[in-house]
């Protein structure tokens, strides 16, 4: 087991009906006016923005409002954030929303009290020193940015989607409802339940030795999302199989599942070229690239990947062949995945091979390697990229 | 699934040699001058102690010592400390020790800044509303104090063991080094792994339904310790097996594989008046309480226990007698307590049968009940220890 630092202060506020309370958890953490980050008219007919705006106003918590957020967010509405908050004197981001609005708010949360360009913590050109406090009113189980230290948002010039990460930005406080994911499409909630599994994939995936407890722990979320992920999909308004994902999304991403070993995260960098381009759910994405990535990387640790097969899908062990064992495994993600309604290939996301040199070069990895279980190089991303688009069940 | 919520904002600082990072991290979370709580000699003659020190000289931190904490602590070094704390004017409490030390530390934290006894709290006559900050680093992975809002005291006065519980307690940061616990004896050690697993088990018999993944995460714990014990206890130099049980064992307790469900802690209550009565390990009291309490209220829900059997012991399913399955886990666990090197009965643990009405009345249930799994009167109790007095392999 690596060394490691693990902290994770966000207060999960769980629950129906719990989104009432929101104002209440804004005065706890400080704040005295907040910008409302949300998406869509959604979150305004359903009512959501109307019970938040209450919860503020009953708790003497002034607001501005900041809508509009796109799934796969891009960096116009970061500035307006930003100039927003200057203007008015907002010291608290309430993200009310899914990932991409969450991500924007510890943006924006991580850009006000910057002199540059936001952008440099995603370029890398500059490490975060401050941030407002952010929170989270969450709506849907995918991200686990409602309780990750992380924030992904691509720059309109040039499509480059970029992420960052500081205890900065980890949220104050999370309220997490699962009555306010009920009335996700089927679709959307299979891209979520798909994140949330390449979310433990990613941290499997090591090299790192005698890492038992985190293994068994990431296995654990696995096999609940293998459990309760068709149970949602076959009847959207199943509460407890909702509140099940809804925690299991949030363990799945405080890297508590995830500490002490080395993780590797190419399938999330290979399938943000997809998103970006094709502005494709990155559920649906990872749904066609995750599976493609563990072929391609298998023999690089075929008792790992039988480990999963067994542990987490039930197949028997091959003890003559464990690499069958192993690809076998990979068949029934790459099945379970179908059965919930996501892509498999890049025909049922809507990509095109041919796009794939472009593919790699956005990536970027020039002539060098990436990754923390199997270094890839342009070359073995193209093969990737090209497994994805062709694969079958 | 309950609503809850759930809040665990330690800092853990896990790996080798990081308490000689000790002094950096009081500064950081604001400490000025701390008061070091320890216990014997063997942190002193070990080093340890010397390390801290140094590391708090480094950062320009006083502070105070406060030593001689047994097991099973009790309140007279409570008071001790309180005493030095405002005469020295302390402002941060360091733990350097197991359970019994960071209960002792966490009480001295609570009582500094109240008028009354500090014992109000553990008796239910008064709630905290502020303590000092407390931090920990830890020697013996167990008690999962070093995550947990959690303190158990036992007044001198009566040997009444009692607890209390409020995230003001909870450690500003914990300082994990599996190397620490290395020179542990086998018995202590195997005393730690029983804690830990009854920790969880506690968590997992509950009447709460659909609760698949805090079962999931709850059964991880548990398969984590039954790979990792008998390594340690065959070889005690073990850093890897060490650092697995080490982060168990603060999962096991913070919560995490817990929220959401009703709880029972009867066997850590029936426990409590063992250890109180003959001051033996509170782990190997566990060993002796926690499968009888299992065999005694199994019937309850024999499929729970079945699925304990199955996923966490290995036993096959029974489909004819689910019952079967489910004494066979009860079974299991007590034969993996004895392989370990705990006590199984009464005579094992140096209790003796004749004081079961003297443990029953100062369990203290009166004419009342007790637990969130099966509610236990006191004629319920008697029978658990008379159980656990005979019981066999």
């Amino acid at each position: 087991m690596n060394d490691f630092n693990f902290y994770s202060p966000t207060e999960f506020v769980f629950g129906k009906g719990r989104e009432t309370e929101t104002g209440k958890y804004v005065r706890k953490y400080g704040g005295t006016k907040a910008l409302i980050v949300y998406g869509g008219g959604s979150a305004v007919r359903s009512g959501l923005i109307g019970k938040v705006q209450r919860s503020l106003d009953e708790n003497g918590i002034g607001y501005e409002v900041l809508s509009g957020i796109k799934p796969n967010p891009v960096d116009t509405p970061v500035y307006n954030g930003i100039e927003i908050c200057r203007k008015s004197g907002i010291d608290f981001i309430l993200a009310v929303g899914g990932g991409s609005v969450i991500d924007t708010a510890k943006a924006i949360a991580l850009g006000v009290p910057y002199d540059g360009d936001f952008w440099d913590f995603y370029s890398g050109k500059a490490r975060p020193e401050k941030a407002l406090p952010v929170a989270t009113v969450l709506t849907i189980a995918a991200a686990g940015s409602e309780g990750s230290p992380d924030s992904v948002i691509t720059k309109t010039d040039g499509m480059l989607k970029r992420g960052t990460g500081t205890d900065l930005i980890r949220p104050k406080f999370s309220v997490l409802d699962p009555e306010l994911t009920q009335t996700l499409p089927a679709y959307q909630t299979a891209c979520g339940a798909t994140d949330i599994m390449a979310h433990v994939f990613e941290r499997y995936f090591t090299n790192t030795k005698e890492v038992e407890i985190t293994d068994r722990l990431c296995e654990a979320v696995l096999m609940t999302m293998i459990k309760e992920t068709p149970r949602v999909i076959a009847d959207p308004d199943n509460y407890e199989a909702r509140a099940n994902i809804m925690w299991a999304g949030m363990v799945a991403h405080n890297n508590i599942v995830g500490v002490g070993r080395d993780q590797d995260w190419n399938s999330h960098g290979i399938e943000h070229e997809l998103s970006a381009l094709y502005d494709c759910a990155h559920g649906a994405g990872l749904a066609v690239i995750m599976p493609a990535w563990m072929e391609f990387v298998h023999k690089h640790d075929v008792m790992r990947f039988a480990q999963a097969a067994v542990r987490v899908w039930g197949v028997k062990m091959n003890f003559a062949d464990p690499e069958a064992t192993a690809v076998e495994g990979i068949r029934r993600f790459r099945s379970f995945l179908h059965s919930i309604g996501m892509p498999i290939n890049f025909a049922e996301l809507g990509a095109k091979a041919e796009d794939i040199p472009v593919l790699v070069d956005k990536f970027g990895v020039g002539s060098g390697e990436t990754g923390g279980f199997v270094h890839l190089k342009a070359d073995d991303i193209a093969e990737i990229y090209r497994i994805a688009a062709k694969a079958e069940l």
